[in-house]
């Protein structure tokens, strides 16, 4: 790392920081420049507090060098993972195409779109047992009930299914049920939630935080990843910006800056990112031109009845007709689709 | 609500909108202007999906008229709410003043902190027994033994003491020792925590989320109350912006914002706002003279050996100073301190 | 326009208001709702100074249904715009590509740059003789020699020109050379300058300001028309957000937002909005999946000696393969590259 | 400054970027990590570009060490700048206070408010007499006729007066009328414009842009002060969040960070920052108490009817109220009001 001394620094300072980066085993390199001295240290930093460094005497301020996340990062693996879930894999030449209703609401309507969106191309399907919701007033999903329900279509229709885990105390139980587990976009940061997740092997969805930075989203990773559950997938899902046209700003340059930092998959979500159907397709079809790893995509049988983000959903008519689209531009950069 | 029709919606569109909200029980108004109608609606919202209406053909745009939090605005009670925590109370005409550590690191830490706080002037002591950090490698905290620490310094000076709770499983536990149960930033939407939370009558200090609007940050306090725990104060602690010369960008309007809004208590939190010991006096003083309900300071007896945070925290000779700084504030504002 | 009075409001306040109304010639709708009215106003909202309103007793807030851009905007012109621009159009079947340095800085590297981008594909050159840079210390562009070298090799390859005017002053001058006049994001709303650029009919490629949202944009090109001037092309040019590893973020869903909301054409710019020449593809590529009329890319024959935004521009050798790996995508989504 | 190699990087690599650096006269300092080495390099960076050493073979970043700017800094001025400006100060000991309604509207209103608010206690007088409105089709302002107002409201009250200039063959004019000139939110990053006021030396009060970095605001003033006039004032106006309950965010950390980094006064202007008048006061107060060198309100004798930004401009009656409760908050940290 290197510490950026203040121009008030005298040459006591520099010595106590000398000397305390010797106590943890670094080695120090100082450079004098015309007012201000830096001083370069070689070590292993998780040993030592940045922050504390920080509060010495005439530190004006530390930048590191290596990236915090190592088993997310590119540095111990060099190569692309591919992730398993269910009968199918995340992460290599074949797209990936997650889709279902946001909230499963009955047996019946489970099944359906199911069904259609099987018919059209999907690889997993996804649907809310237990939705976070910003109204305690709202929906807040069949639980359960609802699992039981995902888990039989998806066996009925052979794929495999991704749901939302909220709560440290049913990671058990919907891991029994489901082939992947969703940390949601507001849970990004739930560390105990990342933990007890980690616990497991099945495959988990990571969203992004509503403002979160890839450094964060990266670290997210690490957490899992760190309690020895490597399957991770990342999800872009937008940010949140000043726009109000949109309910989120998809950030497409999170692709390829992930697939530079990280040799984990990452997936596309342009139905959080839009909130509104219109949107969705456009964005589905930049995020595979620009490098995803697959999309997950909101679609309900009945937008105007959806329990929960109607005004984002597809119908399986509009599902099927983006995937037809999205057809030649998996075909441009060299996915099957 | 007001019901916004695009400029292709048909008479049909009307009708059916008309129809669908009589269902209901809605009192309809259509206003029919040169290229576009919109659609007063009169009656209980709770009732129906605004976004299942939204998804309705003809439909541009919905206007609620309502606000979506109840027991947490002014519209079921005026008066401001006064919150007992221990033998204190947070709302009231003295101004509140909550110091402590970040992370409880010892007892002879935590005490030495807690005589000079409340020496001088401090009605609150904080301090993290739990820690989320954004590293799965940083301390995480003393746990349960770091609130037998807390308590029994509490005791000792007579001070109440406020901890964070980030587990949905450690609820109880952390309650049977703290008079106040803090929910950190990143966990203001863990609606399953909330719940919980609520479930207490402990009095709960709802910290705002990174990027969360005013709007959710009372839906996350109506979560709480709508489970029965109505002692809820808010914490704002910067939101997250492009600048980066401080950690978070302070919202002070937050303060006049949520004081017309809510009758909830409102308490600033500069050091998380600023992340830099430096700044934290002047937004410490501004929040004083904007009106907030008291201020939530980071102390640290020796900031650079802090285990957290350290870089923003304050030694309690300058935590002496500001509170003798902000006393003539408080005082213009007509607040005992 | 849609007046919600507030909670506190008296009849004497909504007859006011509706007094007020019928004086600039609007009539007046009211729904009495159980706490609040609101009333709908049906007329010619230029007439009347919405704040006015909005400052009048018992008025809560005021909610307006036309939008405000009226040249720029969908109701008056239901048809995708086609701009010519020289020998070329934006907005039709075939992709627009606009190449080249982002400062001139002599005929040798100009021309050169402009036979090997027009030999890939490029169907406008692009390059700054007058820079708006952030330190007042740094090269600001070779001025009107600039635009003669570029005039000379435009005409050399056989391609429009297209580069960057600052000041009012310069408007007649800088619109002598160049066969597109750009205004850049800093400048958006320098109401001055686009009035000024309005007098003119030559081509303007208005790129979006930093933090302003899509109606912000489209109201400066309604600027630009209300003086005349119908030729304005868009360009989206990332926003800025929280997110530090890209220069700015490329914000994908205004392509398909202002599609809809608006007839001109949309040019995506990836190398401003990445900052960073090896994200600059996969933006590129996305944003013409998304539906963009075309892209802006920076290219240079020496990026290591650029004199301006070297680290985000393309060598012709990059450009090339880009432009290939883009046919397919462009064929994908019925465009001619 | 600081060169971070990426763990690809070889030693020719390496010696490369030495060798560049020694051509421009700095002197290299190596530290070899265990996976990626830095160079400390020393000199004058502005001889040499940092975007093309980032250009250069096995470059992952570059850390500059000194401030961009130079006269707007604490380098070469430690001592805090106090500027005059008619017949007052900006800077010293006594608060300043401009006030004043958001555009001249007639001889009538503009007098009358001049009269009362420097009855209250005002120091300087604003008003505007060119707008930037959002909209081409919004009052635009009174232009000189305005100017000839305010001369003569400011000669018969007694106070200095301010107003902005919006284009760059308009600086002289205004500049004959006006004691101060300022430049709005809009054209912070209009560097012609920034030139031209930098050739007078009437003083210049800064808006911090909408979405400008606190670096990129003193860069702005690095440019007037780069030619010549070093009377330079800041003004906090509010920046671009994604909080929707006011207008913007005011930054209330602005005003500590400026005072370190530079020896310019700092303005506050509530009004643009709240966008509402009742949330105005609080900020106002919290500026002052966070050690601002004035704030800047505006004020409106009839804001129901004000041609512009009525919805946040006080009455006479309330901007009296908030200079008597500003004063003892001004008296708190040592101002005179």
């Amino acid at each position: 790392m290197i510490i950026i001394m203040n121009s008030q620094a005298t040459k006591a300072d520099i010595e106590a920081i000398e000397s305390r980066l010797a106590d943890f085993g670094f080695k120090t390199h100082p450079i004098y420049g015309e007012t201000k001295t830096v001083i370069g240290a070689v070590g292993d930093k998780r040993r030592l507090s940045m922050n504390q460094l920080l509060m010495m005497k005439g530190v004006e301020n530390i930048v590191p060098i290596m990236k915090p996340y190592k088993l997310a990062g590119r540095e111990l693996q060099k190569t692309q993972s591919v992730i398993t879930v269910g009968n199918t894999e995340i992460g290599g030449n074949k797209l990936t195409v997650i889709a279902g209703p946001c909230a499963i609401e009955s047996n019946e309507q489970f099944t359906e779109i199911a069904k259609r969106v099987k018919a059209s191309g999907a690889t997993i399907l996804r649907g809310g047992a237990y939705k976070p919701r910003s109204s305690p007033y709202s929906f807040a999903g069949l639980e359960e009930e609802g699992l039981k329900i995902m888990r039989s279509a998806g066996d009925e229709v052979g794929l495999p299914i991704c749901t939302e885990v909220l709560d440290t105390r049913e990671v058990d139980m919907v891991a029994s049920y489901a082939d992947m587990l969703q940390i949601g976009a507001r849970n990004m940061q739930n560390f105990k939630l990342l933990r007890e997740v980690g616990k497991h092997k099945k495959p988990i969805l990571l969203k992004r935080g509503l403002s979160s930075t890839i450094e964060e989203w990266l670290m997210a990773a690490e957490y899992i990843m760190s309690e020895g559950n490597e399957n991770v997938i990342l999800c872009e899902r937008g940010i949140r910006t000043f726009e109000p046209s949109t309910r989120n700003t998809f950030d497409i340059s999170a692709i390829p800056v992930t697939k530079e930092l990280s040799h984990l998959p990452i997936i596309a979500d342009p139905s959080h990112a839009a909130g509104i159907a219109k949107y969705v397709g456009s964005i589905a079809k930049g995020a595979v031109a620009a490098g995803a790893d697959g999309v997950m995509i909101e679609v309900h049988n009945c937008p105007e009845k959806a329990m929960s983000d109607g005004e984002q959903s597809l119908t399986p008519d509009m599902f099927d007709e983006l995937i037809r689209e999205m057809k030649p531009i998996a075909d441009a950069v060299g996915r099957v689709l």
